[in-house]
């Protein structure tokens, strides 16, 4: 019987072995994609298109939500600057455990802070990272208000409400500036696809 | 232009259409694999050697293990009843998300309380989640002490640890019952391969 059970014993570094194989070999062909930007930017709608795209052509991709997350994951959490750092951390650590198993995720968050976005960037590698700026001005943003949010926000209903009470700082240097403002969605997809298509993710 | 922008500003329950579209495609063949049992009874040795078989099979898995996820996700829990309840409620939307999204999730936690089991069986749905109890004796999981735990807790060095002095509950109606105190890995990994090919996992 000592032996029979023998190898579940195994010394912790076999684990780690097995853990690091799979991640390596997962990981070549994985990436989190993230897209920042103001409530009624496109960002939900981008992910969605990419992933149907993806879909498509036999590519498995995972969407991650910030209305979906803040549902679930994050219902214990509010708006103040220490809750959404809490929250793009979970997003983060959560999207971390998704590339090193392979999945290429999306990440649909307004993630108004740099430092907030730049922790994501560093905890999954900034080769694996591609920070997509849903740039749309915020009067465009507000007109279609299409979960009334910002109505909410004009009445005081909405503390914190980024573009209204709460500041928004634009990307540095993000991988992808889309005019979502401008371009409509087929159009903002391709570019999105090609970029992707550019690194590689799913051209194989 | 704004014919041109036009399609962002769809109603709102188009978006949550394509949601539901993505869900329903994605859920069919996916599935949430739940290993419970104590510290050192092979639940993360299994979940990763299910992981490489299914790998080998051209079937992608996520394995949320434990340790990897109080190291990210949530690092900031310690173990409490409460703690303990907040981690597994985590794990659990992450494995909805996954699920959802047609990722086949291997989660490896002791779980040691019947009701955070419970939640997530309801959260996922009966019908995608597999319960696998790994039943091993606290004497042999202890004689193993891969990580030195059960040293540290018998010194006192690591409260509430279970087995030693907080209680594990065990399921009462798991989907498979390991007795990893007797049985090779490779003996459990296939029965638990036979119960995934039963509910048609991988064999599309």
């Amino acid at each position: 019987m000592t032996i029979a059970r023998a190898d579940f014993a195994l010394p912790l570094f076999m684990s780690e072995i097995a853990e690091q194989a799979s991640v390596q070999r997962s990981r070549r062909n994985s990436m989190l994609v993230w897209f920042t930007g103001l409530s009624g930017a496109g960002k939900t709608t981008l992910s969605r298109a990419i992933e149907a795209k993806l879909y498509q052509r036999g590519k498995q991709a995972v969407v991650l939500d910030g209305d979906v997350i803040r549902q679930g994951l994050c219902r214990d959490l509010g708006f103040t600057e220490e809750n959404r750092a809490e929250n793009i951390r979970r997003v983060g650590e959560v999207s971390k455990l998704l590339v090193n198993a392979g999945v290429l995720t999306l990440a649909a968050f307004i993630s108004p802070f740099e430092k907030n976005r730049s922790f994501v960037r560093n905890l999954i590698g900034t080769n694996h990272f591609l920070e997509i700026y849903c740039k749309c001005p915020l009067e465009i943003c507000e007109s279609r208000d299409v979960k009334g949010l910002y109505k909410k926000a004009r009445a005081g209903e909405a503390p914190n409400f980024v573009g209204i009470d709460e500041r928004y700082e634009e990307p540095k240097n993000p991988e992808l500036i889309i005019d979502t403002g401008s371009l409509t969605v087929e159009e903002s997809t391709l570019r999105i696809m090609s970029l992707l298509e550019e690194k590689g993710l799913y051209t194989f």
